[in-house]
């Protein structure tokens, strides 16, 4: 089974992405259930604004559009900027938009009996809501999100310290986020066993 | 196979629910699959506002709670008010608050293992982010969402006509409908015969 | 100058709402302005289902109503369930959808020339998301929101104390509560001197 | 008095933007005021991922910074894709965080006393959310909404026409759009009588 993580941090390498570092414990869970597991940090590659697969020269999409589609697991991992995803998630989701009239060989869409789950961090309040648009969007595009698929880190009120400056939290953060590896391996393997039939 | 839809209309019976008359394309494709499927229509019921299981006398809420633990499939069904899911449908929510820390025989969250699902109608926009926030938060409450596991009904742009007042966009709806119903029983079908496991 | 805050807590008097002692704090601060400032407990009284204003026999809500066409200020002071504003709270915005259609003396939107703002508390993560979806709300019914016109609560990741429970934050809602008390009567005052003409 | 449309389309220029032709028609009625109103389609400058104002070598964006300094009136225009505002519009929030420790000569965060309102136009549904992120967003950063200072064009349900492939509905947008503009003109001028004074 295989796993690609889309780090969508606003910082490029090799700045220090505490959204990185969170998702990275999502990583080594499901390592552990010997899932072939892939990060892309999105900003480092050329995602040009568009809603198709292919915009042509100087467009990276592609090369990580066929990691999604060699991959039963995607994890988006996102910083929560004004409360909201990063503008680097949203690029992700308009790119994967043309996923949606793509079919695999039985003529279902290309997300179907895939998997997917969220990871967040930020210095303030907004993991929650950043983890239903995410999902959401997902959701839309054919994904299955199995229950409990995300964690996240944050401390408020207001702004606040970044995922490590401080140890507060970080056990619960780090459980979350083993339990959401767990559940989606075991609804990754469920479907693979039992897929959603073509229409 | 089981399947509960809560109808989170704010009209008591009986009184036309558009969103119910979407809910039974849904409940049909479902049916088909040979899945008993109960209807629920909230407003009819006392219940009360808080996030136990059991807030005693005059609380309806245990009996659709009942309904719940027993179904492996739930829809909620709900009219957009101001864009957003009605108060009976947060209502709802809030009540099943209380199943985050209530456990199957083998101690997983009692909603694991269990697929849900929304259907939307108004006489106006709104329909995506009132599914990515029902999605949203029973995915909290542990109800894995297979993609495509919606559809709505609405007409823009600004105030516009009800479901049952034009027959613009029915097909859409019908036919997303019945993907619904099909993806739902797909993906609980897969997780009957390979469960979330115990942690 | 008047201001109606209306708490959405789902805990009926004389149970303690955390939510109330936030809001409590931006009503000190509307005072200290000279303003009139009255509170509603909104689930102490019987607001009906529906969207109309006086829905008739046993509906608490035309008091209600007369409460916010006599006031130049609203606050709506909610806790967070599941990310997202109360039951009561999406209520109250249900039953406020029909001033769409009420109009002042000079033909107006009963919103007009009104302002609004949002207290949150919760025991984990969401005040931002609540703040846009009930600001979004009031400002589709005509009220204006100034900048900064919220404050709000909680400490995460994951599920924490209450507002009561800890210290720790109180110092910046305090004080962020207070900036918001001080906006709504600028601009208030502001829109009192200097209406928007009717169309 | 001066306004600056931010355009958030994904289409770079030459190419025709369904965007671009709604929020025109607030342009259009902002200039019968005689604000002298400026639109800046971002997506045809370089505009850095970050939360900085300034991040050197090939960033676009002081200039537009520039342009929301020297502006009372902002309209963020946005396409919804799936669901959700704009990678652009994203972008342009995430810059603009900067702001919030930007003050004026009087102490005060920069974008108090100013006012924003928001466009969107899709081909699904998904209009009054984009509405309240970015508003709520903005907010957030210190502009003051202005009850109804949005409009928007989109037909339901499911995938549909562009604006401009059909008549339906342009009436409302427009008509909604004349509102906006008037709505911000008006606080806008209220504000600029009686600021938010310093704290």
């Amino acid at each position: 089974m295989r796993a690609v993580v889309l780090n969508c941090t606003l910082k490029g390498s090799p700045e220090k992405s505490n959204t990185q570092l969170l998702a990275d414990e999502v990583v080594k869970a499901l390592r552990e259930r010997n899932v072939d597991t892939h990060t892309i940090r999105v900003v480092d590659h050329s995602v040009l604004p568009g809603v198709e697969t292919d915009l042509g020269e100087g467009d990276d999409w592609p090369g990580i559009h066929e990691e999604l589609v060699n991959s039963e697991i995607l994890v988006i991992a996102t910083p929560t900027w004004v409360g909201r995803p990063s503008s680097v998630a949203q690029r992700v989701i308009e790119r994967m938009d043309a996923m949606l009239s793509e079919q695999d060989d039985e003529g279902r869409p290309v997300a179907y009996n895939r998997v997917a789950g969220v990871v967040v961090t930020g210095n303030e309040d907004g993991a929650h809501h950043v983890i239903s648009e995410v999902s959401g969007a997902l959701g839309d595009i054919g994904y299955t999100v199995p229950g409990q698929a995300w964690t996240y880190w944050n401390m408020g009120p207001g702004p606040g310290p970044s995922f490590t400056d401080t140890d507060h939290g970080h056990e619960w953060s780090v459980s979350t986020g083993r339990t959401m590896a767990a559940n989606l391996y075991a609804v990754a393997s469920a479907l693979a066993k039992n897929p959603i039939p073509p229409a």
